[in-house]
């Protein structure tokens, strides 16, 4: 087979996509629903939206789901998503009779950008999602590392003992004090505080939610800006645990929470400088946005994909 | 050169050790001095304690230090030692004329672990030393991890925002909870407010140590017990955030502090259980004490400059 395409999907913590893509990872087509509500939704939605893609020359499919996945294929659970034990792997296998690799979403994201985008020709590198929560991916030795199953789970780690309580049900966990449905919670608490402030008013009689703080930060709103540098305090204070520990090469920043770009990285960078051991001591380490936007994820599961035909891995 | 031995030296938040080790781990000669205090004694130290125990056969020398250790073999700065900017590797290759492999101590004790010790036969694992701080080496598909130079820092990283101050200079590290350090200055309150308690009784005048607290502990002393029950808490909260970030096998506990044994460690698997996202769906890790004891960091730097003759790996 010299000549083929293979289908990523995504299906994270708020919605559904999917894509054609080619070999260089470049997108054919697309295709964006919301994320299903159900067990039964979150079970067929990902292959029905793969149905729809589908072309004769699709040699293999990627799914990437915002949970937590076995070596099988199989989505045990996940905090943000309804639905367990899903076996995304074997159900894919045998409506599409090609081969399947299903993995955690920032997974694939990390392995999007690695590959063709803000981390590639790095060695060592981690993505991180900002997404309803905080997802993560590591590239070790230049491979997506998965220590038994289910590595990269980041969002999770305690960095306030006696913080909020997180969706996964433990206490300060990071993504309770960085990420998409924090930066929602924020938005609603300035506007109902500054109710003819920028923020309220870009809602518009709306909900507010994070689009709107980042929007008011954009234009110079200094509630805004100032909500967006704490936010950027609390992702370097995680950024920094995990160089202390894996001390990567370069550090990629993805998910919708990113599009703030410098407003929340500036502030995450110098909280690195100030929480990292030994900081002045160690190279400075390059903590970038990514490249791919929302298709990281797809465009990772698919290449992820390919390495199932052209053998470059093997994920059964 | 079909029969040889490697020479490990071990130098520690607080002692100095150094071992003639043959191929299958076993020591054959060893020697142990107090940890030189000042630059000079840093820099020369592990040098002299080697070429006291050179032999005929000896083909390659493993060094390792407690403190962040560039690629080239040189000590940049550690929190808990004196000296800045020693190259080692440079300095013993001059002197010695045979190859040198230079790495952090904990990262060796974690090699010594995974070849002959606790860890022996898992792809991944991560090793523990409670010594003065909290030591950590990672073993990634099999192999030792580095990152770009500084990986398995892990005692820094924060998991209490707000706590004591560390003696790298941040906030909250995790070794200002569980650590060598720590329980001596237990040791030192609880003697202080029990003054006819057990540890007082038992430190006899002396300044009462971390010892003080884990030889009355053993005796079923209820304050001590108590104490590292809770530290054993500690630790397993900071465990719990390397299995959300790696996932590994297996976790090995070594160092001083972890001859208190199931004391301590049984209460870090229920904090593990409490404080990991997701545990109830994950399949239970191992985590168990060391077997090489206060050998495992001489053992695995003598394994690692073994490596260095047999080709295994090239570390310059």
């Amino acid at each position: 087979m010299s000549d083929f395409v293979t289908i990523g999907v995504d299906l994270g913590g708020t919605k559904m996509a999917g894509a054609i893509v080619e070999a260089d990872g470049s997108i054919r087509t697309e295709s964006k629903v919301p994320r299903p509500t159900d067990q039964r939704g979150m079970t067929e939605g990902p292959l029905d939206l793969a149905a729809e893609l589908m072309t004769d020359d699709v040699a293999a499919i990627g799914i990437g789901v915002a949970g937590l996945v076995r070596g099988d294929g199989t989505m045990v659970w996940g905090p943000n998503v309804p639905g367990e034990h899903i076996p995304f792997g074997e159900l894919a296998r045998r409506r599409f009779g090609v081969p399947v690799v299903v993995d955690n979403d920032a997974n694939l994201a990390a392995l999007g950008e690695a590959r063709v985008g803000a981390a590639a020709g790095y060695r060592h590198s981690i993505m991180i999602t900002l997404g309803t929560g905080i997802g993560g991916g590591l590239i070790l030795d230049g491979e997506l590392y998965r220590g038994s199953s289910f590595a990269g789970e980041i969002g999770h780690i305690t960095v306030d003992v006696g913080g909020p309580t997180c969706t996964c049900g433990q206490r300060g966990c990071w993504e309770t004090f960085a990420s998409g449905r924090r930066l929602d919670q924020i938005a609603r608490d300035v506007a109902a505080h500054e109710p003819s402030g920028l923020v309220a008013t870009l809602a518009a009689g709306e909900v507010p939610n994070g689009t709107h703080i980042t929007a008011a930060a954009l234009e110079g709103d200094p509630t805004a800006c100032r909500q967006l540098a704490e936010m950027g305090t609390w992702l370097g204070i995680g950024i920094a645990n995990l160089i202390a520990i894996l001390d990567p090469e370069r550090i990629v920043i993805g998910g919708a929470v990113s599009g703030a770009g410098d407003l929340l990285l500036e502030p995450a960078r110098r909280a690195v400088a100030d929480s990292l051991e030994g900081s002045s001591h160690r190279p400075e380490i390059s903590i970038v946005g990514a490249e791919l936007g929302a298709a990281a994820g797809m465009i990772g599961a698919a290449l992820a994909a390919r390495d199932l035909v052209t053998g470059a891995i093997d994920h059964g």
